[in-house]
């Protein structure tokens, strides 16, 4: 069985937008592809695909990533006395930029010393973050574009994939096939397992994160022939995982570091797939600024399609 | 001269989305207004308004919000003796919630012991911010819609109106007169003025905090009748300041507090009106979604013009 | 029986030492008092009493304060191509001040609107913090002084007392005989139950904070009789703890708020209980001096015994 | 003109507690010692040598530490409705653990890859910060012992030191000569240099930081001869800085990597300083226990001199 590192070399996109590149696979997207996308909102809804931002998050007790505390600066208590009557609020967050639903910048996986595009890993400081690869640049693409939900739990006729699921390219074609719909050049993709349902409905943390259900590594070798510019998922981690096997993250190894692809991880695309299967659309416009945090490897986000 | 009171019972929307209403304006934004909004996107041109998040901010020294602090949670130190040789990279930050451009929350400012729609001030607690008007609720506006630029500082013949220069709501037609463009309901309006140079161009964090140009009160009923959804600029508080005068922010008082506008500040306005000024037009898609933060009271946006 | 209230109003100390006092019992301390303390060290044994401090500490999952996340700021990556060739490393911390072993100030906890010696429950605000009744100003008294240990799980034969069970003033006599030592003025008094064994034995957040053994209500007149300056104890909060029972903290409420008493609390005392009970000899010098933090209303301590 | 590596090496106490020591020069701590230190506790009075905690500190504008940050979680806001009508105030803080008076531990500076003791510079990640020579250990010896001041400035004649005043060896000679005391073995030395009145008096954190005061590199012989424990001063580095010269910080390199000594800065020992003219005596008991962070590379401290 062909290695990650056999499949990273295959796929790679290093120098394939010049040896500066910092953006990956969103140079797929384009003002082209973007005006395309624009007239894939029609009936003006919209769904927001992220998780709320605050102590009852989807984070494990006893975890490297705490969930995110909320502290007022601010408040009623602060105003007596005012000439104005003034009622004022202030606030302030403490938290990692990927506890929550984000975006894994190209700074935050590689291997072999590198991250894409040959960059270093000591591009990374403690104090200064990733000098080269930092997820603020990514503001300069959006990200936006057409985005496209494969609902891959639907088509296995369950609500969500079990542990270990490890969805192949030949059910990615299958569930665009029974969508009507073709991911292509400069799409987001984002695909449904069901598996955050986990901490949406059963309210469990630990089974969240205790493996999960995603792609394969050979999805990314369709990701990658597709032309694809970002890939989603509601799972944490975008590819399948079992947690009795030390194995690592091969497709993140591959993804972020050989093709430069972001990844978005733990969506929230229930609502998105209940209304697309009632429309029978399954394409929309999809946006997710980051958060320009200068160094950061990672942006927390509030994505949105539009349909 | 009518007090800010006044006008602001002149203004009010309390009660006008009923009485459980947390979006105020935002409701001006409609599916069909969403439709229309993205045929604004016409050459794909996208332009990213948020500031960069680090310790190189806006803030200034001694303020009660502090610049943004980034810190790394995991480097290549991290990583010695893995199987796979990975590089992992992963961050924290800590932030006031409104250290950047940002939305001020309907949570953020009120007076006489009431936020919009009657909402008393005892809602935000220390504990648990906002749990009324708890920002994370406009997630499900977006916010996106068409938003149009008003180049206040270009009408004046200026790079940037003078401290406490106070702009009229003739100045705002004119400015529409001058770029050919009118606001409309469910329009998310931007006014340039110019103030932002003093950071971006002269990098004085204490020259942009000492006072500032922008809207007069009489803005608030120009805004009112045009049915606007929100307003930002480049400015920190929307309105104009004279730092000599000690007479609050009565603008903010009736923009968010009776009329429940949501209002987007500190954004760099400067590349996109270059643009505008060039192609001659001057509407665009615009999205800001907000952090999700549960009782949050404000929220850093990364807003996108799309052209 | 006599409410929390009527305790209260019977051993208030308001204005006892002044209508402008800040320390409360502390000032029982005195010069004399601290010359006399320090002859207690007569062998040099130092005893540190404080848990660590990092995020595999002794608060629960979801608690409203979470484990101190301590992060890097520089790190050997920092410092490539320095002349010198010097490694420097820096960090921060974010923590709640009282997640850990810990004092109690004094605006920590009041009732009926106000705080100890009639401050009014108005001075701690949220952008402030304490105005008036700090526990950077503790740091005046140290806090040093005779320390004396009470083992009450050792009166009773346990190794850690049951849940909600409630130490009663006898219980303390019967300690004090046992071991042949007599609290006096200026003392601070730690009370051994063995409750903290649940975390550093068992390790078990969950156990530690389902309840407590500790003070009845009725020692609060035990520790007015003799004067002590401070009480400290394993447990989270002096006093007995029924889970099943909604009734508040009424020692907190007496102790604090109408003596005016700093509370230790979280202290591991297992080895220094051991080292008493093996030399016969239950006092040592005792300092636990204040993180000065301005507005604070807690603070993290190390205390440390010296015999 | 010998190098700070020949120094180092000539001075070096790596090996002389084993292999596996951690506390360094702290080891100069005996029980005998602690046991005579105590005796210097003669009159109760208490000096706290530390600075107050919070945004009004001492760190510099755009500095890699920013001041700590103090925020509240629970306020009177958080509890209306209780049947106790209680009032509770908890509170967070965010700050770089040497923004203030603080102990340098023996992982903050070393050189040529290692830190004291030979422990390489790597054992510092940033998840973990130092895991061989983490803060929290030195809790064991506390610090206590016998504390003296030498009063440079007031030898000199002098409210403080000029910027880039280097101290001798023989000047330490002569402040003890002038004060009728002698520094030996297990001693805890402070050095008053004065140079804190840029910030406590003058409050110019600029001036403070723009070099320093201090001892010059030959004083390493010198604290090395006598067997100190720990030195202590007024200054942010212990050494002399000349801000023109890049040179680095070559008696931290000797001091902390090759020495093993703790070094305590920013402590404000103008009130110690002015008691013990005042009643020639220079000694005391000395403690200054840290803030027990697993990992930590330094900590806040409140430094008590007791006489």
């Amino acid at each position: 069985m062909e290695s990650f590192r056999d499949v990273g070399r295959r796929l790679s996109n290093w120098g394939r937008w010049g040896p500066e590149d910092r953006l990956g696979t969103l140079n797929h997207i384009t003002p082209e592809r973007i005006v395309a996308a624009a007239r894939a909102i029609r009936t003006g809804k919209l769904f927001d695909l992220g998780l709320k931002v605050g102590s009852a998050g989807i984070q494990p007790a006893g975890g490297a990533r705490v969930n995110p505390v909320h502290l007022m600066n601010i408040t009623s208590l602060d105003l007596r006395g005012r000439d104005d009557n003034a009622v004022v609020a202030d606030d302030y967050i403490f938290m990692p930029l990927q506890s929550v639903t984000q975006w894994d910048g190209l700074a935050h996986f590689g291997y072999d010393g590198m991250f894409y595009n040959g960059v270093p890993a000591e591009t990374v400081t403690t104090m200064n973050g990733s000098t080269v690869l930092s997820i603020h640049q990514i503001a300069a693409k959006g990200v936006a574009g057409r985005g496209v939900l494969l609902d891959v739990a639907a088509l296995k006729g369950v609500e969500r994939l079990p542990r270990a699921y490890s969805i192949t390219p030949d059910e990615l074609d299958a569930a665009e096939a029974r969508q009507g719909i073709k991911v292509g050049p400069g799409d987001i993709v984002l695909v449904r397992t069901g598996w955050i349902r986990h901490f949406t409905v059963d309210g469990s943390t630990a089974a969240y994160w205790d493996g999960a259900a995603g792609l394969g590594l050979a999805c990314a070798q369709w990701l990658h022939a597709r032309d694809v510019a970002a890939v989603c998922s509601d799972n944490w981690g975008i590819e399948t995982k079992d947690p009795t096997r030390n194995d690592g993250l091969p497709l993140h190894a591959v993804l972020i570091r050989d093709m430069g692809m972001t990844l978005g991880e733990i969506l929230d695309l229930d609502a998105l797939a209940e209304d697309c299967a009632a429309d029978g659309v399954w394409e929309f416009f999809f946006t997710a600024p980051p958060l320009k945090v200068v160094g950061g490897v990672g942006t927390p986000i509030t994505p949105l399609a539009l349909k």
